[in-house]
């Protein structure tokens, strides 16, 4: 029986708030350059008092992934928690505008947290470093999942973000539980070497015993296993996952599905603002499998989406991918 | 002695929603096309469910001038309300993350009107269609003028939307009394042909008395004089005004000064979005006129200014205008 939704993604709902700032200013703010560090509001308030003037388009990476799939016509939904605040709403709005289904109950207007957002400081280079105020999406609980959505779900696709959260490790449990025993697979992706870093035992965990699918870039899977080796990192992936995909970035894709290893290269893009492309390959690799594509071929896709996301500002597709797939003659 | 401020503006402080649409949407919605048009709140919630994905970035007319002028250099203080929320705040930001002075009081949160909005329709050719709502920007009364800063302002400079609010005559009044007291000038833009057909009389009146430079663009000069003779408009505005610059897209812009006209051609630009491109040409006028320079240069200021607004979705300038200047030999 055909399932209602092909992809149902589970993550940290954030609206992005971007800004080009040049290197200094990330020395002087003392952050580190292309990771996501996670900041309570006082210090998002200081930051943003102290950033340049900025835009707002809708995030959070599993909503990016699920925007992206929407966009190319796939059927999806998105779990997360907003509050019914005005970045809520727009959180909201974009996805439905795109065409996913997103049901979660809002934090009500009462509550003193408000909706997560991610400051994204966009350097010259194009490469973005993330501030998150996780907010209200930090207290995603396991009665935000509805276990009828999961059982119909082809896929339901994990973000290793939302690690940082006490009771959505439960939630992801009674997810993952659901889509399984309705015959759904999972995936997950790792999302960031320093989230790998803090919470590498129960990805591991969760790897071996329930994952079917894993993405993560070169940074996150050295920081998994622990080592300076890629061959190494990318081996023992193979042994702890049926289908692992690895982004290299200009380098393109690794894809190890059964033991089988593929280098899917890309072609060189102009990077104007990195933000979204893991999420976007994501995007373009699952509309890919849940098309009857292979994995070398929905990695191609993969590589694709990514190189129309980090084109311009923004970690929401503009292009037409569909059409973008079509003139490489995948579909 | 050398005043605080060369220009200091007075409109709705507004949040731009933009969003690609088709011509075909404009026709379902039932909106004229290339207009502003004032929407109240369910109307406006009715609209933003029927747009596609948006993205969020600080607009208002007079704003964007203010910002334009402050990128520029230029020491700017911007007038307008919003409300302690988080569109408010962004706006608050963006503003003073330019470098203007704000300080106009917020409407309290327990206000039941929002900050104001403005949903951006960009169509395929680039032009753009707006449903403004308001909010509490309507509400600006004589309270919120200072009259230290307005007798603090080379300038100061009225956005023609704002006559449509009843307090706002009053603020106005109370704001060019300041200025001029103090030997400030006052210049004015008509802002949209409805508008100006909305308020012709109470235009005229304050153009005869009170208005030194006023900016406006060839529909909305024909609404003024109720001419279709360009020509008639021009001379007619010629006579009632010290000086006058007329915009006509592409074809530049006309600047009559004491009876001399000019005609100011500009270079043919790519049109992505042209909110804000009238705008950003009154920010390139007033730098270069607060600046020493003559107003023919100053409308090659303005027509760079509007060319980089144009490029690009958004009306709050990306490019470093100083060096556009300087590589047009103007700085």
């Amino acid at each position: 029986m055909t399932k209602r939704f092909q992809v149902v993604g589970i993550g940290n709902a954030l609206v992005d708030i971007l800004c080009h700032v040049d290197d200094a200013f990330l020395e002087e703010i003392d952050v580190i350059k292309g990771v996501m560090q996670l900041v309570d509001r006082d210090r998002a308030n200081a930051l943003y008092e102290r950033m340049g003037p900025s835009r707002e388009i809708s995030g959070g990476s599993a909503a990016n992934t699920i925007a992206g799939i929407a966009a190319l016509g796939g059927r999806t939904a998105y779990v997360g928690k907003v509050k019914d605040d005005q970045f809520g709403r727009i959180f909201a709005h974009d996805l439905r505008a795109q065409g996913a289904v997103y049901e979660t109950p809002k934090a009500s207007a009462g509550t003193a947290e408000e909706t997560g957002r991610c400051m994204v400081l966009v350097t010259p280079d194009g490469e973005r470093t993330m501030n998150t105020y996780l907010g209200v999406s930090e207290h995603l609980c396991p009665d935000d999942i509805d276990e009828a959505m999961m059982a119909d779900a082809e896929w339901i696709y994990l973000e290793g973000y939302r690690f940082d959260g006490p009771e959505s490790h439960e939630a992801f449990d009674k997810a993952i539980r659901a889509a399984k025993r309705a015959g759904g697979k999972v995936s997950l992706t790792l999302s960031d070497p320093f989230c790998v870093d803090r919470h590498r035992a129960a990805f591991l965990a969760m790897i071996r015993r329930d994952v079917d699918l894993m993405f993560c870039n070169r940074d996150e899977i050295l920081s998994l296993y622990e080592t300076d080796s890629l061959d190494e990192a990318l081996a023992r992936g193979g042994e702890d996952l049926d289908l692992l995909v690895v982004t290299d970035s200009d380098k393109g894709a690794y894809v190890i599905e059964r033991g089988a290893f593929t280098h899917v290269p890309t072609r060189p893009a102009r990077v104007v603002d990195a933000t979204g492309a893991g999420d976007l390959f994501a995007a373009g690799f699952l509309w890919g499998i849940t098309h009857g594509h292979g994995s070398a071929n929905a990695a191609r896709m993969g590589n694709i989406a990514a190189s129309e996301i980090i084109g311009h500002v923004g970690a929401r597709p503009e292009a037409d991918l569909r059409r973008l797939f079509a003139e490489a003659g995948l579909i």
